[in-house]
């Protein structure tokens, strides 16, 4: 037998980027050239919890793809509070928009824990939509998608009480296929759970409790016991459009 | 001098529908081979108030452009309400994200008054975003000009109090370079404009009695009088990351 080299740290690297890259939606069927650029001008970028990656309305010159962790998007209100306009976690792009926004981030991004990211150009992104038609359309089915939840959030504050919206949240951390009993875990703390969903964190525990005396439910720190799901998406669906599983369902 | 005859009904109809399609961001620097395609599958519609013109769920055949008009788009809860995602008027398009949605609408649409449509066909857009890369860019453009539009009112939606919402509202039906005194007509009734908000019309009510307790405010009817719009954005944006005029405005 040949003694093969061990691959190099920089060389395990690009194929661990390969590999993440060539498995997103995004890239689908986009031609080998086109992915061969992307990757080559991608880095993967690790982040400590709280980390800034960016501000809102700093000059935009990378989008990102989440490889591992949660990503919190926000922006400051005048009178100082933080809006949070999402919470994305593995396979979840952002950054992306900015291209149609003379490039300025439309928002600030922070590391909720610590999150490993694959970081391309922006450029490379403007450059490629133009000679790769697939690229183009697999662009425009994301934020056409991303355009349909944000539609479903809408609906949500609108039509939902607090408790309802928090039921929901819950529906969709919960597997698809889920009937009976689901037991599942919090992704991240109680306070930004509460900013993700509108709500102050008083209207959040008033809401946790009213959700408690409608449906079995335990909540243990993280752990979350819902006893029935289906007493759960009768409670939580029936002001809105869809029932559980949804397609707002991650 | 030559004898012209005069240009027939269907003459005009086409000169109508060419001037008002190439003047669309939509179409802008497309190909004259691609507006020349849409400009044969296109017909102009009219249909009377209360006119249904898709169903949500419906397989979708057609986008459409307003050209005059207002057309609410709407979904149905479970319970019964319904939720409306967004009212529209003259220059924006609707029904096109079907593309992307297994050609199925994923909301419901209705004319709130009398309205003048461009009907154009799915299958065209289809076609034709594969062939023009300027209409793919535009359409990417187009989605995602929108997004960041559903992104500003969902933080509306978290952030500002219900009074503080329908004086964003109003701001937003202000001209944008509005200074002192405006005078400015609702543009539907105000049952329909508390549904777009999010509101119960009792809430709508209680909310316009508070937002009159803080700024100085007369409504007469259909016709609303701002005293002062910096006072107004003072109280209506201070939730808000922005401030009038914003880029939420129409």
């Amino acid at each position: 037998m040949m003694n093969r080299p061990l691959p190099s740290v920089a060389e395990v690297a690009e194929f661990q980027l390969i590999e993440f890259l060539k498995h997103q939606r995004f890239f689908n069927e986009v031609s080998d050239a086109t992915l061969h650029h992307f990757v080559e001008q991608s880095r993967i970028k690790t982040y400590p919890k709280r980390n800034i990656l960016f501000m809102q309305e700093d000059e935009a010159h990378h989008f990102y793809f989440i490889m591992h962790g949660w990503v919190k998007l926000f922006r400051e209100t005048l009178d100082g509070n933080e809006a949070v306009t999402d919470i994305l976690t593995t396979g979840h792009m952002f950054g992306v928009t900015s291209l149609f926004e003379n490039k300025i981030y439309p928002y600030s991004a922070e590391a909720v824990e610590s999150v490993k990211l694959v970081q391309l150009p922006i450029s490379s992104l403007e450059e490629m939509i133009k000679s790769d038609k697939k690229l183009a359309l697999n662009m425009l089915s994301a934020i056409s998608r991303r355009s349909r939840e944000q539609g479903h959030e809408i609906e949500h504050l609108s039509m939902q009480t607090a408790a309802q919206r928090l039921g929901c949240f819950l529906l969709r951390l919960c597997p698809m296929d889920s009937t009976g009993e689901v037991i599942l875990r919090l992704p991240y703390d109680k306070t930004l759970l509460a900013s993700r969903l509108g709500m102050k964190p008083e209207t959040f525990s008033r809401s946790l409790k009213k959700l408690g005396e409608q449906v079995d439910l335990s909540v243990d720190g993280a752990t979350v016991r819902i006893h029935d799901i289906e007493q759960m998406s009768h409670y939580a669906c029936n002001a809105c459009s869809q029932t559980f599983p949804c397609e707002a369902h991650d």
